[in-house]
């Protein structure tokens, strides 16, 4: 008996589409979903930051002043559509998210928060310190806005959030083919289910 | 005096950036997010088929089998995500999506509809006349289930679905630079307005 989760049985499919597409550096770009109060869908691109090991969430960055805080904050579901070019395969990944701030007690959450900051570029770390994401574009007003001390890799802005997606349920299309292969995994209670379905 | 919409102001740039990536066949892709019933959000890569001539609407295709239909018919709001690898260019075009089916009676939408079914591939007709998307897999049952007579380029099965998805916001991000440039362009009953905003 152990309480170190098993590798879902996506993560090998998944680990080779990266291995496979790790010659562009936008394959580990993947497009993030979320529902706003008024129920109309949000979406944009996020970059994976790697898995929280043990386990099968996907680590991803951003500013708690995003409008995707605000709205995971009241209804944690997502799915990621994540699009691989050179071998054309597509993950869907739907599950829900967990935020992880400045304030977030749990220990081994915070030391990952702590790990994904420090490997972040200057230029990343930076991008915490700027004005309001979306609103009127700061430096029209004050030249200076953008021109920011930056942050050391020691220690995370209060700004910086890691978005831990844990996914329930994971969709693997294959292009290449005719008919193509499109495989489901679903999560329950005892463990992962799999099956074959059509494109 | 006319009644052919203009041009909308992200057009330009939208034509831009599908002209200087135009190398790379996967540059014509996007993630279409919509919600399901239970406000869950729903996200997968379509293909851009298009505008419809005249104004500002993105053509996609789909069956009338899949999920999004159903979600589209209960909640028409989208959101787009498209990124241009080669010049780091991110839109997001928010907006709602009409459907044009077999059963549609406006003239102007089912040419539409008919125009884009006969630039398709023989394999894309095919599909239409395929068994249901994200049933269990036909061939383990029936190995002759996806052997089907392509479907003439002159007559759109009745499966097949024409989306038009009309955005009113639409959200440019220039990756390239630091800070990077972004820009939200809002169509207001009187047109589109446009300004600056902080990455």
């Amino acid at each position: 008996m152990t309480d170190i989760p098993d590798l879902a049985p996506w993560r090998s499919l998944l680990a080779k589409a990266l291995h496979q597409n790790r010659s562009l550096v936008y394959s580990r770009y993947l497009q993030l979903a979320t529902v706003t109060a008024d129920r109309k869908p949000s979406n944009r691109t996020v970059v994976f930051r790697g898995f929280l090991n043990p386990g099968n969430r996907l680590q991803i960055i951003t500013d708690t002043r995003s409008e995707k805080i605000a709205q995971i904050a009241v209804n944690p579901h997502v799915e990621a559509c994540w699009y691989f070019p050179k071998t054309r395969v597509q993950f869907r990944l739907a599950g829900t998210i967990a935020i992880v701030t400045s304030t977030t007690t749990d220990e081994t959450l915070q030391a990952a928060r702590q790990t994904v900051w420090g490997k972040l570029s200057d230029n990343a770390r930076s991008g915490f310190a700027w004005p309001q994401p979306g609103a009127d574009r700061a430096d029209c007003a004050d030249s200076s806005a953008f021109d920011v001390e930056t942050p050391a890799p020691t220690m995370p802005l209060d700004k910086f959030a890691l978005l831990l997606l844990e996914p329930d349920r994971v969709d693997q299309l294959q292009l290449r083919g005719n008919p193509q292969q499109r495989q489901i995994f679903t999560r329950s209670a005892t463990g992962w289910e799999q099956r074959e379905v059509n494109p």
